[in-house]
């Protein structure tokens, strides 16, 4: 039996703490006194209320949380946030088109950054920090899911990535997620003062400067200007941007590690090498193209080339070019880049680099096994070998994946998109990145895509965050017979 | 060590081969009274003369051939063909230059149908019955391939598709392929004369009728016409061709047992209910869209819609009308079409029916082993479970496919194609079909491709006609060690 009401009390305890940071963002609104002040607060009001009665009415629940309790309550969580966040833009008028709000608001939760709006400027500073907000939140859940949850589920190999955790108790939820949260979310916190503080130092307004550290550390990439990170002119607030989303997209047990002085796990972790060698090695050969055939300076060329190497690969999506006005090939790369994703445990979406990794060497091996095909020839990932369900599982996770890119591009182009736009919006939402290509590139925005196309990208936003396997195993008929 | 001297003995007599179909291509040339006799004759003299050399001065060899020789040959004998093959196109004068002609002869043999002519109906008799007598070559060459050499190299998992093969010794070499050589061949022959027949009948012109009948059971495409069977503005035509099309893209072992009365044998396949299932669920889809969308009566929209799916499926390659004239959803879907391929152990090239459909069962059991991490849940194919190994070779194959493909359009765009050229001519060389999307679609040609793109797409044409690793384990050091 699926114990349903500890289902019920936990989502409401969660809402509760949704709703004061509403309240938080009110207060950014009554700084500035501006008219959002009413809508904030009221859409705060009822949402404490709504998750303080539901967690009222079920505090007597058994605390017995199994793994389809916690598949159900992943997969609720954000949607539930995001029906509850989107009230200060449909009750301020911002957003008035219901469809529109829930995926402003869904797009901030799964970190994706993919915006409907033509004028962000326009908003008032509470809604940008509530937007700037939802994104923020959204990395502390994928933290603690992705560090916690998964590997107790076993999703997609999870277990084995992040499987130097520390924590006393690897194998019970609650514990688990308690020690991990208090480590990780004060890294998480140190981090994005430290950009803040950075950022201001380089001249942003202190708004602006917390808002996009918010944006940044989630890897979600909201921005309170409407020409994102562009709008900045300055080589050193790129840099730090640059900097932060590289640390976003790094597993957060190895920033711990690093804060603890323990220098040598990082260097022996393949996947960080493999994270920074395809960085640098991806923005050297686009720096080449750009100052062969861009009208950019050699550190103009390098700068942006890094930036939105870095930003794509992260899954965040700011911009400080409009990359498809660069040659069809850098286009390209752009879009091969969104399948990347950071690294696992980081709050990175997209497929993963250690998955790539995986998958490249495995079939680099199956080359040799070819060749002698009575040997085990296992794939070897710092330096332990790796069992090959937990393979299976990775190759599984890509062709579901690849699967679903494609069904998702299928459905876009049936609403009447063309191949590009269809291509970049299923491959930036379902990579948690935000802008794609088409006329969902990095200068255009989502809200000329038909109502729904919204739903349907949103549904695959939740997918991509949710690393597939949590929310499709709800839609398996041997999920809910036991 | 390799036993070179019988990979020259061997390439050498079908050199032989190769030269006398070139005579018999003269014959025709002579039977027109047209300019070209003079150089197929020549090519065919060359072509004879440097392979009975060859093979005269190997006579000695040790007659052991084993996988590595197996694998040389393979690789090789495409590409020496295609060598001597594009001779009476560059002595002809009617494709001048070496890159060209070449690329039109390896589209030939590999069943592609990829050309590079502006003006097809130009060319004489003689050549144009060449051009289509080199994918009826390739075909036979394909059908002994992967009936009776592959599985034995186990590759992709051919070994399990084509397990049912008769003959007397699995796992002989030698003896297999005669064998296979004179069952299967046979069929095919039967097949190409019964098409030509039919054709002949329905008031095509005797030669269109015989060089259609080869390419249609090479699942090659090449045609006599600048229009492809859009030519013939002829219901019965068009459904004759499909019938063949669509036995091409059927295991030759089915049609084996299928002449042999054993009809159980064939419902019992389920590669081949998927490939039927596959082929009337997308034709009536796209019947759907196209009455809704086009302006077509239903008949002509379901023959072009069944012609397009069939042909696309099976990596034929003829078309009867320009689907990138229709609605996008349909430009997007032929696309995918191309990653197909129709049944092991046909003449069709791309994915293979059976290993999409073992790939999108084991996707579906991941998620019943998420639910039961302990429980043993093996893929079922022909009511027998299959291997993990097999699966694992399933799913290296097609993210190999995968990763050529994406390689493969970075390549092209980096030459200066736009995105969906470059999408469309990977796909649609990889993968043996012919035409593709974007400058390379239905209604253009290879021409425009930069030379170096042209040499690259031949050599992709030949990675994907040899199941990638016949070609891939040749780049690994590992192959040439022992």
């Amino acid at each position: 039996m699926i114990n349903y009401k500890i289902i019920f009390n936990i989502l409401g305890l969660l809402l509760v703490i949704e709703g004061i940071f509403m309240l938080l963002s009110s207060v950014v609104s009554l700084i500035y006194n501006e008219p959002d002040l009413s809508a904030l607060l009221l859409s705060s009001l009822i949402t404490i209320f709504f998750g303080g009665f539901t967690w009222f009415f079920t505090r007597d629940a058994q605390k017995n949380i199994e793994k389809r309790e916690a598949y159900i309550i992943v997969s609720l969580v954000w949607i539930i946030f995001s029906f509850f966040g989107s009230l200060p833009f449909i009750l301020s008028g911002s957003i008035p088109s219901f469809t529109n709000a829930f995926f402003e608001t869904i797009s901030g939760f799964t970190t994706t950054g993919a915006s409907i709006l033509n004028d962000i400027e326009a908003l008032p500073h509470g809604l940008l920090f509530w937007r700037s907000i939802t994104q923020w939140m959204g990395g502390m859940g994928i933290i603690v899911m992705s560090l916690a949850i998964l590997p107790i589920l076993g999703i997609g190999g999870m277990q084995l990535f992040v499987a130097e955790v520390p924590g006393p108790s690897p194998n019970k939820l609650h514990p688990r997620i308690k020690e991990t949260a208090k480590r990780l979310w004060g890294i998480y916190i140190l981090f994005t003062c430290a950009e803040a503080i950075l950022l201001f130092f380089g001249g942003m307004d202190f708004f602006d400067s917390v808002c996009h550290s918010f944006t940044t550390m989630a890897t979600g990439g909201y921005t309170t200007k409407q020409a994102s990170i562009g709008f900045y002119n300055s080589a050193y607030i790129q840099y730090v941007v640059i900097f932060f989303m590289f640390l976003a997209g790094t597993n957060f047990t190895l920033s711990y590690f690093a804060l603890s002085g323990k220098f040598n796990k990082i260097l022996k972790n393949e996947e960080f090498r493999y994270y920074t060698g395809f960085i640098l090695g991806f923005a050297i050969l686009v720096t080449i193209v750009l100052v062969l055939t861009a009208n950019y300076t050699v550190e103009n060329s390098f700068r942006n080339a890094l930036f939105q190497v870095v930003s794509l690969i992260t899954t965040t999506g700011f911009v400080t070019a409009d990359y498809l006005s660069w040659v069809p090939f850098l286009g390209i790369f752009a879009l091969i880049l969104m399948f990347f994703g950071g690294s696992a445990g980081s709050t990175g979406g997209s497929i993963k680099i250690v998955r790539i990794v995986l998958l490249l060497k495995n079939s680099y091996l199956e080359l040799k096994r070819l060749i002698h095909p009575n040997a085990v020839i296992p794939v070897r990932l710092n330096h332990h070998s790796v069992a090959p369900q937990i393979i299976m599982n990775v190759l599984a996770f890509i062709v579901f994946y690849l699967l679903i890119f494609i069904f998702g591009v299928m459905i876009m182009t049936m609403l009447g998109l063309d191949m590009d736009s269809s291509i970049g919006s299923v491959a930036a939402t379902l990579g948690n990145i935000g802008p794609g290509i088409g006329s969902v590139g990095p200068m255009e925005n989502y809200y000329h895509i038909p109502e729904f196309g919204k739903w349907f990208l949103s549904f695959l936003m939740l997918m991509g965050r949710l690393e597939l396997f949590t929310v499709l195993i709800l839609f398996s008929p041997a999920f809910w017979r036991k």
